[in-house]
């Protein structure tokens, strides 16, 4: 597939990537030549080391959500070394160890920018894939390369122990989506915390809302699955299509993080929270949830609410909490052409917790 | 009528009370004698003076929620005088004004009772109609009567001018319904609120937010009603079928209570929440609201909760707030036989803003 490379290296100012996408709809993933931009005075070049796999990934370039821009470079937990940086950069030097979460950009002058939360940038955050750019081909492109260049403001540094370094890609995103709102509704000593799904996100919202200090009850439709949560750190398991289970449940948790993205009935859960108990949802389904009953939330001034990754500084603050407890993610490494069959394998969620790429293997 | 009256009067410690319910299902409201117990130490006997008419009202004594215990007597934002003290009774005296809303008594020894949040009580607060009760007949009889019986725990001081009494019979369960939410998601300067529905709930919500230093916007289905909103106290009206002016409303608002009690789309209301912005339902529909959009939720970490009436303690704070600020409720005076008439007008939504009995009429 060299001859993508070489279509391109006519202009010497441009750096030529190896990366891994679809080049149009309906296609497979394949290796593809990409164009990253000059180091700019606030860039960090960044050589890739590896790259978790999000469900996101799937759903865009195969353009299940719509909006796909083509070629499609999917990933957004990106770790790896920077190789260079741009003249203004005080914050990283070369040979830091990295990462890049979900964005790369934001208008950094809203309100939502000005308090931290580049996530709701009133104009729309840019993604680190699929958002429009002014660089080549017009959108961005993601993880699934060897390299990458961002601007500073959206670098974290990465102060775990370097063999563990695979381990914490997937704190980027699926990480700081599930301590986002752990942070933000107060997850700590003395709260009952549930998680409900144990996939990627919940598995890591087990071991930070474990780690925060809140009682954990992981909630899974999967009865062989009760002594892997408990291995992750949760106190207790309720398989959630036992009807007694829930009842025994009811109205005994101060939160819950539901990463469930398929439609499910919520007002089981939403019984199992306490008074002014909120449960937040950090998956959007493709069809809706059955509507969820209004009388069991005015009942007991139950919340339901939405959460969206996180700001850059809670990121960072994230990953120096997890590199201080020594939390990563359970993960399985994947060669780069291994990528269709992980998702096949996601999909069935036959993976604990998570896919990451060895980037070597682009 | 009287002979209804008569029948009850073998024993000498009951007393024999005037009021007006349905006897059975599918009866129409009409005089009934019903006992009232005698005043035990911590009791205040209270001659009403007027009661409110709530949506709960006609809901419960048509039996349109099930569950209806007959004889049914509604009424519960009640407004009288004391006659007559228990012994034990330290915080009311013969002569004092008083109110009585949604509850008479609960458990008083929960977590949620324990926080002054009655309403909350894990075993279910006594509702001033149709709760079990160990008074005769077995159940709650609420305030379309000539006099009540309430453990002093559960009586309101009233300190408004005897003039504005009828107006302040609505603050018990309208009032305070719509002050709760308020004061609990800290509605205030600065704060942008808006109030969905501008009935019995919804008029008293703008008046109180707008009391509490409040911008407000009252959200209506009707034009018409444009001005005797903006009298109540809204700094603008936003006519909630007009798209382009929901549109304009986008992102505007902090917090939304949302009174309408019928099926409705929430996702245009959700969409003018700000970001980390809530709506708080306080209706429950008879069918389900149609299932809200989730991605809206996810991408400002907006709030859907729900409210139920408030507690004691904040009921007292509301009303002393009230007092002082001069808020009662627009109210239509009726006779206690024209009821079946202004239930008809109530669900036409003939009324502004809330109907009110003359005990006297009884």
């Amino acid at each position: 597939m060299l001859g993508n490379f070489l279509t391109l290296t006519g202009n010497v100012n441009i750096m030529i990537t190896k990366a891994y996408g679809a080049a149009a709809a309906h296609r497979p993933l394949e290796p593809l030549g990409i164009e990253r931009r000059d180091a700019g005075p606030d860039d960090v070049v960044i050589e890739i080391a590896y790259c978790g796999v999000c469900h996101s990934d799937l759903h865009t370039v195969r353009g299940e959500w719509g909006g796909t821009l083509f070629p499609c470079v999917p990933g957004h937990e990106i770790v790896g070394m920077v190789s260079a940086v741009g003249s203004a950069v005080t914050r990283f030097a070369s040979g830091d160890v990295v990462g890049v979460g979900c964005m790369v950009d934001s208008c950094r002058a809203c309100e939502a920018c000005e308090a931290g939360l580049e996530q709701f940038c009133s104009t729309g955050m840019t993604g680190t894939y699929n958002s429009p750019t002014p660089d080549a081909p017009g959108h961005t492109l993601g993880g699934y390369a060897d390299r990458i260049v961002v601007d500073q403001a959206f670098v974290l540094a990465i102060r775990h122990p370097r063999e563990h370094l695979a381990a914490v890609a997937p704190l980027l995103c699926a990480g700081i989506t599930t301590w986002s709102p752990l942070r933000h509704w107060q997850a700590g000593p003395g709260k009952r915390v549930g998680v409900v799904g144990i996939g990627g996100l919940g598995h890591m919202g087990i071991k930070l809302a474990r780690a925060l200090g809140a009682h954990v009850t992981g909630f899974t439709t999967s009865p062989e699955k009760r002594q892997a949560i408990l291995d992750l750190g949760a106190h207790d398991v309720v398989v959630s299509i036992d009807k007694a289970a829930m009842k025994a449940a009811r109205e005994s948790l101060d939160l819950i993080i539901n990463t469930v993205s398929h439609s499910h009935n919520l007002d089981p859960f939403i019984a199992a929270l306490k008074r002014d108990g909120t449960m937040v949802m950090v998956g959007a389904p493709e069809t809706s949830h059955p509507s969820p009953a209004i009388f069991p939330m005015l009942g007991r001034r139950r919340s339901l609410a939405g959460s969206m990754i996180g700001g850059i500084a809670e990121t960072q603050e994230m990953l120096d909490f997890c590199a201080e407890r020594g939390v990563v993610a359970d993960i399985e490494m994947i060669r780069m052409d291994g990528i269709e069959d992980a998702y096949a394998r996601m999909l069935k969620g036959d993976v604990r917790y998570r896919f990451v790429i060895d980037s070597k293997t682009v």
